[in-house]
């Protein structure tokens, strides 16, 4: 990560300083935002870093019994806790530090680059948490909450099941009520990050399963915190709960987490003599998927960042090389004349400005939506109703767009390295590796593209797009004011602006639903593109009237971002509105 | 790889049967390819696919003195030798069995798309049998052609060095002239596959190095044969040469093929009691560049068919996958009612059907290439002119197009499948890792685009481009003729012919040789869309007024590409004639 893009992002362009005007926020300062950051960057570079090869060439390993780690995870995740950075986004009524989103996703952010798969356990845990302490009964919260702040406890999100992956509406898993008001669930689960290991005294699963009486598809679907160990009355870890591992995932990347499927209810364990996981109500019954989703949007926003950080570490990495690696010379240039470093050839600065303008756009996209997230927090709801919409309509782009394009960083920062970037010597083809799961998980980019199209656009009507619209062109009009390439830019804005608008009114007057969401997913990538362009121009603007190498490389990206990447949104909403039906229409048979 | 598409590309559209009127290939009959094409299919199926994983997982283990693979990779290649497919491309005259290029790539591909990493020892051994056959002396052929034939001897391209990847020119391995004829070359290599192995009694490197009066550059290397053991004067395998590995390199994919790092002349070895080399000069003093250059554009095709062949079976298996998988529902149905497979909902298909076009578009590109080989070689010098210009002009695509979308397809594949995509459990993330290869080696993507842009359109005037698009004319005329959507092809392929003759004007007149190669890459990128549009339509014509399944793909993946890749091109043109110099004046610095 780049600390200087990061100070950048957060203090010239969203002026995070402004929120600590803030009840919220008013315990912090400019310097104790510095501070953690200097924490995060440390932590992330003396404890996580370093084993990340390690562990993808030790992944976890299942006896049958019990899942072994490398002790660097354990060691690496007990200083991140003991940083303090577990409790740092939670609130302060719940034992947290209240630490603004903004700065919170700047320090995860060299977390990712430096091992995403350590940073998974702790970040399932911050979810988890975060949900509890916003949903759980007050006895949840003071046995679980402060636990997992302090890493004595770990978390898990458990909704999958095999034959539910994508479709949540298929879940299987039952939940028995039972006299004394606890449930006991049963059923199988698959693909659970952090589903068992030794690193945490207890993990808590948060499991969504359905009741007996639940009616079919989402609306019948429950939240339970289902403990490894059943707590004992004073809050320390007692019997073991019937929830064990049936085994676990062998992945391409990603293999420092653990990812598992849990069995729960088959009587490996009988907590209280029977079998049955133990499990606790978490929110009203029938009511897990909402309760779900509400953290689903901050947990989309942290696999963009993974994203992001994944590549912007790829970005640097290759750039590195590329200036120290000497190899060719200039076209023209004589076979006696010294070769010169890779950066000197135009191609080789093509694909470190698209790695660039990529990595840095995501990481602009992902703080201006954590900085959604802290307004809704900290203002007063009267007036964060814009902000509200702008993150549920951002969101599924936050998710998807960095998943898709910082992934291509990561192939094109192999490529800056030839050879030697396709070999297991560089980082670069495991970061690779590890970003290819982000187009997956928390909702797949074809999940993504429906919500943006049918719940996000249409679902309201096209006021949220609307507000969005109204925001992108007010930047525009201040690039045109300043002048310069502002004024082209500008211009390519309301173009694109105009079109979006234009062919989401053709999409809407299609009726049916199937018409209008065949392609969904087209939409989202034009409706990314258009957003991260419009982020570019607002770092331009931030960086108007700067000189200097940070801010000349500012102006190239958005350059390289208006004249090369941009079109594609056009394109792609060309076929949007084109409705063509290609896809919806064809006979799979014909495949 | 698909069977039918096969037959269907390479005798309902190429007309292969052609060729068997020609002296060249007058010993064959359709009976032959046909039977020569199901051995393959067998021979891959049987003997090189079920090793595939275990190849992956078993890489190739060097202790410091011998290379050793799992033993599966012999036995495999055994078969292959048995089969004669080593012999099949070579001439007659050498022993080989003189079939036409395009139905042996039919062949390859399955071996490509059963297990990349095993085939590789093939290849590259037909690559060096090829090229002694053409330019070795008679006794070098007599030596080392026939045991590469039969599969004693495998071989080798021992081009790179560490200082020397894309450069060629910086070559510094040095050749020493011995009073015997022979020379002793002293250096080292890199990145050199199939280097060490037990898999053959010798192996025969082909090695670029320099002789002490050669001029600076690529103007004074030669080339050298340099076998791993010397030959008796009765051809048997006699003293081992000076050539020894420093090491092997671990790679993210094609982990079967072994990578490796020679040590010529180090004393290792003392053939004839000295350290040094022993290598045999092929072809003339300083004029290795050339003579390798020759066989690179069917190392070229061949990296291309790897590619396309790796997408393809990453297609028909996320089909199948797609097919069976029951998974959701269709929009607005009833959680009550039966979930669907995968392949009913439209973004899955979207997602199958963009592969579709790439590989089934890779493939026919591919052996639309092989045929201009078999053409060449089978037809009189005065009427395979034409046919010599476009395949110099077609190879830079045919290599670099598929290894850019045959990997997209392969992201795709694992899309389809989702988390379990991402998992070891299925094939597709290994073919995704080994696909990624592909646009690194045998000329890297910006070499590509070098290679087409300046030296194969600007290099003669525009003269072969000419051709390309006058034949790409008369197909849209064709497709005109025919009516229905053939009007609307024919028109897109005619504004992207006119676009791509302007753009190539621009740029031919921007006089400095920087500006005119600064946007190479983009016109490699826009060419190969156009070319595989082109012969999209060459598919859909071979369609036009067939029914069934498999002609109604034909006509749907036509559909897709001409809807949703052939618009890129144009785009990518725009920013060529744009030449608005940003990687090209940007400041290293400010990266």
């Amino acid at each position: 990560m780049s600390r200087r893009d990061l100070d950048f992002l957060l203090f010239e362009w969203l002026r995070t300083d402004e929120l600590l005007d803030r009840d919220r926020f008013a315990e912090h300062s400019r310097d104790t935002f510095a501070a953690v950051l200097d924490l995060a960057e440390e932590v992330a570079t003396e404890q996580f870093a370093p084993h990340n090869r390690t562990a993808d060439l030790n992944e976890p390993h299942f006896d049958g019994t019990k899942v072994e780690l490398i002790p660097e995870v354990a060691t690496a995740l007990h200083s991140f806790a003991e940083a303090g950075l577990l409790a740092a986004p939670l609130d302060e009524a719940v034992g947290g530090m209240q630490l603004p989103l903004s700065v919170f996703n700047g320090c995860m952010a060299w977390f990712h680059a430096a091992n995403a798969g350590t940073t998974g356990y702790a970040l399932l845990t911050m979810a988890a948490a975060n949900l509890l302490s916003q949903h759980g009964s007050p006895e949840q919260i003071e046995q679980y909450v402060g636990p997992m702040a302090e890493g004595r406890f770990f978390g898990t999100m458990a909704l999958s099941e095999n034959q539910a992956g994508s479709s949540l509406a298929d879940i299987s898993t039952r939940a028995e009520p039972q006299p004394d008001g606890s449930y006991r669930l049963f059923g199988r689960k698959m693909w659970i990050s952090g589903g068992d290991h030794d690193l945490s005294e207890n993990i808590v699963h948060l499991v969504l399963a359905r009741l007996p009486d639940g009616p079919a598809g989402t609306r019948g679907i429950s939240l339970f915190l289902v403990p490894k160990f059943l707590l004992e009355a004073d809050g320390s870890v007692g019997e073991h709960n019937d929830i064990v591992l049936a085994g676990i995932n062998h992945k391409m990347g990603f293999r420092g987490t653990v990812n598992t499927a849990p069995v729960l209810g088959d009587g490996a364990f009988t907590p209280g003599g029977r079998a049955g996981a133990v499990g606790y109500l978490v929110g009203a019954e029938n009511r897990g998927l909402p309760v779900m989703f509400a953290m689903m949007n901050e947990a989309r926003i942290g696999v963009g960042l993974c994203a992001t950080a994944l590549g912007y570490t790829g970005y640097l990495k290759s750039l590195a090389y590329a200036r120290e690696r000497i190899q060719g010379r200039p076209l023209g240039a004589a076979p006696t004349d010294d070769p010169v470093p890779l950066v000197q050839h135009p191609d080789v600065r093509r694909m470190l400005l698209a790695q660039k303008s990529y990595v840095e756009g995501g990481l602009a996209l992902n703080l201006y939506c954590a900085r959604l997230v802290d307004d809704i927090a900290s203002l007063p709801a009267t007036e964060s109703a814009d902000q509200g919409q702008l993150l549920g309509l951002l969101t599924p782009i936050a998710k998807s767009w960095p998943s898709q394009w910082c992934l291509k960083a990561n192939e094109l920062a192999i490529q800056v390295l030839g050879g030697a970037g396709y070999t297991r010597d560089h980082d670069l083809e495991l970061h690779y590796r590890d970003n290819r799961l982000n187009p997956i998980h928390e909702g797949t980019h074809g999940i993504q593209g429906m919500d943006l199209l049918g719940r996000k656009v249409l679902g309201d009507g096209g006021a949220a797009l609307g507000l969005l619209l109204t925001k992108i062109r007010a930047t525009g009009v201040r690039a045109a004011e300043a002048g310069g390439d502002g004024l082209a830019y500008d211009a390519a804005l309301e173009v694109a602006c105009d079109r979006l608008a234009e062919v989401t009114g053709i999409v809407g007057a299609l009726g049916d639903q199937g018409a209008m969401l065949a392609e969904a997913s087209a939409y989202l990538e034009a409706t990314g593109h258009l957003v991260v362009a419009w982020l570019w121009l607002e770092q331009w603007l931030t960086a108007h009237g700067s000189t200097g190498d940070f801010y000349d490389g500012k102006r190239a990206a958005t350059a390289y971002f208006f004249t090369r990447e941009l079109p594609q949104a056009l394109l792609l909403l060309d076929q949007v509105a084109a409705a063509d039906g290609l896809t919806l229409g064809l006979n799979p048979t014909s495949l």
